[in-house]
């Protein structure tokens, strides 16, 4: 699998976009900077075109592909573990149709979603998923199917993409959906292909689904005595018809580092939890929801009920929820997770969580998205040396993901697999999941040559990597 | 492919749900009764390990299953082209758990949509898809996809599958999806599975969302001269955050034949067409989008606003949208047909609809969605014999499905393409996608036994079927 740089120059004729020599180390990982590959090109493509023409090649040539987006990844899905070909979108970021018609906007995979949230934002457009990274793009959303803060009320990224444009191992062009609503037209190429972290094609278009923007949009923060406490009390906040777009939960101990991050200092400090709720839409119907769950929260053990009528006390609250990471990472090296069990069992497992982190000595402070089971956890290393963390973080995490799963939950809602996760994805899903996703890959790319060896893919018939 | 008879009673012990001789013509055939089949068994399991043992034996001796829920679909997909054994599920009909804290049903597919519906109210929840024949299964509604009146605001059926049970055409059981709410595990098997008309797997089990029931919900009638005036107002009013549940457009013509046979009239009959709308959510909510699109409508070229606040008279009004396929069959045999466009070309479909009326001869009628560009036709055939019927019938619908595609949009938004609309969909699909579905359908069902020869099954390397 020798590279012909001939043969890709004339695929890619501005020499500026393609690097053989020297490729930058951070072409090389993922957001977390721990899994390095290596890499015999690195190729900037602009075209449709050009990324069937080096699929094509790649296809004839048996070299793997590794595809990049805006490289924010946590779970080393960029990472190129078997060499060959890395292909970055960052430069195939425009936006080629906003169609006010059918509410659609037509970009390219490389632009980011803070870019295209500003964009559709100052067109009285709304975008409505909302994953925490920003400075993600659109490709790799879709690629992990993304969820984020408004996940509640609005759904993932799977629910905003109408259609793609997608090229196959074999540089084969693909069109899935549309600008269509409703679609029972044989197989759904476009779901299958939503959240499969590029292992089955790579995406060079992309028709996303636009709202209205709301009009308002209003949040709360309600303190806790505990965790447990704040948790459940979102059961009945969610079963009681008031449509929050947000719900997300911090320990106060998590909140503490963000506040001594971020300089800004939560209301109620005695709190052992908050829920941060936000509510949007027309004024009048934001309104009556937030005094129905001012009556709930009340009634469900809420010490408090913090209308953020101010937009900056508002941001700022949002700031330090945003910075929770950052915030942990401040004080040490941290594994993120984001395990998702169904929603009537998060406090179980948050509760589980602080049990092991009991008995086991590591620290793991949780927060995340209380709407729908979708637990954060940021693992923290402290000052253990290299060997002792592989070995106490692997320890830990083997009991939290068997437990997620034994909840009825998975190991990922919105990372993915990637090559970080594999470990607990491949151990506990049943083998005949993973037999099925791996026929439909050896179907779609036989050659093996789109991101191999990440997510579920060889997870069937190996023994499960360490 | 001889059928054993002991062999399957040793898999299915209760002589009454195993008919090898005489099966009633109903079970060899779709609604509508046009295209018949044979089968050398019809049976009727009640556990998911019958119907793995069935799929098993079927596998090993390569005879053709063709699964059935309620028989309700209109293209075809009941029907058992290849003989072998009809796998009905209308006795696998149980609620097995209702589950409030996740807000989750779970369900065996032969249940009927009204009864679920039924149910779920009586308990205060709320099932959103809600398809025209409510005496369809909801296996049968998952296989297709289906979509219905309040897709508008809620989505379809794919939006409320949580998790499903399936067993591959070798008789493995998979679970895919389940009660949590997002997941970025791996390829998205459930989504794959959803819409696949029975192709790639069996449901034996459906875990599906529900929602608070809304507390109130009204309907609106809007009278405009013409129907393109109507469709067009439409895509202001989708566009002004007024949040309907329901967008229906009718010609004044289907809606008269729907009067004679209900015995219901419609306020303002000198229309051309009308818009019927839904509204839901919490009072105030509701009213206030209700004045937001009074003003929008008629500002847009409506006759007249009706709001149909008393219950019966909505009810009234929804039996004649409910009734206008009976209607149209009342008078002739009819050919349903429910292409989808992006919605911002429904005006120029239905235009280019009366076109081909005028120009052909053949009587074509419609209704549909318009808050999803999901156009119902009703072809009728009036007294043409049968030759003429089928010649005439192909030549309209060739051109209408051509535009359809021409226009963005796909052969169907909700049926499904099973038998009848294959001609259509496998003509007008890109060679590349149906290759792609064909390579997925070798992967998992490689003896093609599951529904073969039907939707995108041997499109790619066919001539295409008349």
């Amino acid at each position: 699998m020798e590279i012909n740089r001939q043969a890709l120059r004339e695929i890619v004729s501005d020499e500026s976009r393609l690097v053989f020599d020297s490729i930058p180390a951070e072409y090389l990982t993922d957001a977390l900077g721990r899994l390095h590959g290596e890499a015999a090109a690195l190729i900037f493509p602009l075209s449709t075109k050009e990324v069937s023409g080096i699929l094509r090649y790649a296809h004839e040539n048996r070299i793997p592909i590794t595809p990049r987006g805006a490289g924010t990844n946590l779970v080393g899905s960029t990472v190129p573990l078997q060499g060959g070909i890395i292909l970055d979108f960052s430069r195939m970021n425009r936006i080629l149709e906003l169609d006010r018609d059918t509410q659609t906007i037509t970009v390219e995979p490389g632009i980011l979603l803070q870019d295209l949230q500003a964009y559709v934002e100052s067109e009285g457009l709304f975008y409505p998923p909302d994953p925490g990274e920003k400075a993600s793009s659109l490709g790799g959303n879709i690629s992990t199917n993304a969820g984020g803060m408004r996940a509640v009320k609005y759904g993932v990224t799977r629910d905003y993409v109408r259609g793609l444009e997608v090229v196959l191992a074999d540089g084969t062009v693909l069109q899935v959906g549309g600008k269509q609503v409703k679609d029972a037209s044989g197989l759904s190429l476009k779901h299958l292909l939503i959240g499969s972290e590029g292992t089955l094609a790579v995406i060079t278009k992309c028709v996303l689904r636009l709202l209205p923007k709301p009009s308002c949009s209003v949040s709360v923060l309600v303190p806790y005595a505990d965790l447990s406490t704040g948790i459940r009390s979102v059961l009945t906040i969610l079963q009681a018809d008031a449509n929050p777009t947000a719900v997300e939960f911090m320990e106060r101990k998590v909140v503490a580092l963000g506040e001594e991050f971020s300089g800004v200092k939560y209301p109620c400090p005695e709190a052992g939890s908050y829920i941060l709720l936000t509510f949007d839409g027309q004024r009048n119907e934001v309104e009556a929801n937030l005094e129905r769950v001012r009556a709930l929260a009340l009634a469900n053990g809420a010490l408090d009920y913090v209308v953020l009528e101010d937009p900056e006390q508002a941001a700022d609250i949002w700031k330090v929820r945003g910075a929770l990471v950052k915030a942990v990472e401040a004080v040490s090296e941290q594994e993120p997770v984001d395990i998702v069990v169904p929603i009537s069992r998060t406090a179980d497992f948050t509760a589980f969580v602080n049990e092991l982190e009991a008995a086991s000595g590591v620290r793991m402070v949780s927060f995340g998205h209380a709407g729908d089971g979708n637990v954060h956890l940021c693992v923290v290393r402290g000052n253990r040396d290299a060997e002792t963390w592989e070995r106490e973080l692997h320890a830990v995490m083997d009991r939290a993901y068997h437990k997620a799963y034994e909840l009825g939950g998975v190991a990922s809602g919105e990372h993915g697999i990637g090559v970080s996760k594999r470990r607990y994805f491949l151990r506990e899903s049943a083998k005949e999941n993973l037999t099925v996703m791996n026929q439909i890959k050896d179907a779609l790319d036989p050659l093996h040559i789109l991101n191999d060896q990440k997510s579920y893919i060889g997870g069937h018939d190996h023994a499960v990597p360490v």
